[in-house]
């Protein structure tokens, strides 16, 4: 085989031991929180059929998708050889899954029997999309959600957002999680007398962030709304500070807006004495892009680095109808874990020496030390202390740069003298200090020192 | 959107909680004793350029390799419309990982001016192949590596070795580990004077189990093979049981054969007094497949069932010579982790109550009761003890069974008398045991129940 200078493919990455020690606490925190609550995990295979996935993220999903070659002759039944889109259906039965949801809906379906109802699932898994990879945007990335299906109770809005709030006080990230109800908007575009165009208001005021009114209400104009419409859409939006109380004064008679407020206080009604008031904010124009949410929806945001949504989720009352299953609603939340990881990096908040796995390294200067430390080195590993004998028989100099590139913190130092008076030579590689001391003693103090740390 | 009876491509699988709970304690036990030994974690990704991938796993794995369809307009460069073969490298780039070490090798090569050497590294992660799906075999499935590369001592091998033995003593399974070295087959071939023919050997020799010797000998001749050669070979195969005494005489005055043995030898003896002596055999005839092993090379089965092996590896010399660097030797074990999985479910060795993952389910009857019991609720939480408030106000019963079929071994019920006294009924689903209890009552009690059974 020629020699070949290896590479990967575009958007792609390999986790170093580094970064893999930094997403495993990540994942890890996150994870725990979901089981406090009693969320379980559950994965789907990377691959499913593309009539799965087709047509549930719109036509500029559809061809973000990854789609596999069917294996063998997979020109047998291609009859399109001129157009590569028919002919895609022709060749290609599946692709990777491009988010967890449709998956999950799908899992939902065909398992309902096995299912235990309400069903609170978690799901830490990489999805893939044939995006224009960029500076913090990849080709497979992973996604972190957790949502309860075949319960209609608010408490479960509440405490997917009380373990948001647990979730980023873990991390030490100040956050603010904004509030709205869908019904909310459709409330709006029943008052301005477009009941049938609330989507076209929804994503108009969606991007009031991004183009401000003066390109929100030039899209309602280019979209057929009336100059009345509009003006009220900009009360609206000039007052939304104002919170539930403006928002019952300004929908008075209307009753889907006034369920939606009231949803909004019952969310909240349970979670106040945990969540500090101020992170929560209601925002009536939050919309959130996707569809199919019916009911409470919210969005969470660093405080302190603007650096979009690192989290949200909301209701919907329907999502595994497109699989056959109608009347289950579900709820759920998602973190943005790629985000969150380069917020953590930015703002400098991972824990020290996270990488730090290896706690004791056995130095030698020959075959008969390495195999006298060999017992000692069990003894530790049993009692799960990671520990590593120097394979190699390589000057002590090169053995202590091993251990402080791998920042390994206790060094053994094991010679002909140590062998005979059974006190070996412990070295605490951050302070430079060095003491003789017995195995007993050593395997006492690395629990010790094991017991401080947790 | 039409609604359509939900499926999953074949070979593929969905991962239900209880399975994730007996793969995750699997998973974990591997990888809590990879720690031990100083090993560390990295994830390569699930799409590789088909260069790095193709004419690594032979002609039929170059068949089994899943392909990913170039995104956008494929047949744009498409100039073989008439052959599939020839059209896929035109219309794919990209595949998905077919096993962990060639992707290893590729970050080894790749990375080498960040990685410390030796570097100990071990890879969990799925892998695909696109082969017939029956029992036991899926098309997606998991690995689970160990190597250290850049090390040329045999500390390494007994390392891994040990680590296999405590990973199935862990998991409560009977193993032997059956031990050769590539160098003996090596040996073999000069003796029997067909050096050039090693790999013919080998092969013919791997499939004793299968075929016996009547197959083997066949194989031989059609190879070309001469009768004293194959008479050798008969003595060798006779006699094997015989252990290293044997192999010494066998092979007088054959270097490579002798250097093989000493290996073995330096093997096991740092691991003498860890193993029990039965559990390692000494087996030359051993072979494995691939044929990148150039030293030591080892296999697991279990005792009790016959199930083919369940983990090995070995040396490689030349690894990431493919990738353009040289003189760097690696050793690794590869952990059947599909396999081990069948066997634990077969023998009946995963732990009781894996799927028990909440502890306290709290019962409501209303909305007020329900808010009662948040605090009460946050608290356990926040003692990282799993814990549920039933979300829909359903009828008692109902909640009960919602607590068994879930294996929730402890229930509190609160209703308007609970909430008056501030005692609360706490009852135990196992024995049927019902007890009133203060809230911090029950928060010792459950903190108690933990540390027992930790």
């Amino acid at each position: 085989m020629a020699s070949q200078k290896p590479a990967l493919p575009k958007g792609m990455r390999d986790f170093s031991p580094e970064q893999m020690a930094k997403r495993q606490y990540l994942f890890d925190t996150i994870q725990e929180v979901f089981k406090r609550y009693g969320y379980q995990p559950i994965e789907t295979p990377t691959m499913e059929k593309l009539s799965t996935l087709t047509g549930k993220y719109g036509d500029e999903g559809d061809t973000l998708l990854f789609k596999v070659l069917n294996s063998g002759d997979f020109l047998k039944k291609a009859k399109h050889l001129e157009d590569y889109k028919t002919l895609t259906n022709e060749i290609s039965e599946k692709g990777l899954r491009y988010d967890l949801t449709v998956p999950f809906a799908r899992y939902v379906v065909q398992h309902q029997h096995e299912i235990q109802f309400p069903f609170k699932r978690y799901q830490m898994q990489p999805v893939w999309r044939a995006d224009r990879p960029q500076r913090g945007r990849y080709r497979e990335f992973y996604q972190c959600d957790a949502d309860v299906v075949g319960s209609d109770s608010l408490l479960n809005e509440a405490e997917l957002l009380m373990m948001a709030d647990t979730v980023f006080t873990k991390l030490g990230l100040e956050v603010e999680i904004r509030l709205n109800n869908r019904k909310i908007l459709q409330g709006l575009a029943e008052k301005i007398q477009a009941p049938e165009k609330m989507i076209a208001l929804t994503v108009a005021i969606d991007k009031l962030d991004k183009i401000g009114w003066e390109g929100v209400s030039k899209e309602l104009e280019e979209q057929g709304f009336t100059k009345e419409a509009i003006a009220e859409v900009y009360i609206f939006i000039q007052r939304k500070a104002e919170g539930l109380s403006f928002l019952k004064l300004f929908f008075e008679g209307n009753a889907v807006a006034h369920q939606g407020i009231a949803e909004m206080e019952e969310v909240l009604e349970p979670i106040e004495a945990f969540i500090p008031i101020n992170n929560i904010v209601i925002d009536p124009v939050l919309a959130r892009g996707l569809s199919y949410y019916t009911g409470c929806i919210y969005e969470i945001q660093a405080t302190k680095h603007t650096m979009g949504s690192i989290g949200g989720g909301g209701r919907y009352d329907e999502l595994t109808a497109i699989f056959g299953l109608k009347g289950v609603s579900g709820v759920g939340i998602s973190f943005g874990v790629e985000r969150i990881y380069d917020l953590l990096e930015v703002q400098g908040n991972f824990p020290e020496h996270l990488g730090q796995s290896t706690q004791v390294l056995f130095a030698v200067f020959d075959k008969d030390t390495q195999h006298f430390c060999m017992p000692i080195a069990r003894r530790l590993r049993d009692r799960n202390i990671a520990t590593e004998v120097y394979p190699d028989l390589q000057r002590i100099k090169k053995q202590f740069d091993y251990a402080n590139k791998r920042d390994i913190p206790y060094v053994i130092v094991i010679g002909s003298e140590e062998m005979k008076t059974g006190k070996l030579t412990f070295k605490n590689m951050k302070t430079g200090e060095q003491q003789q001391l017995t195995e007993d003693e050593i395997i006492s103090f690395m629990l010790e020192t094991r017991t401080k740390k947790n």
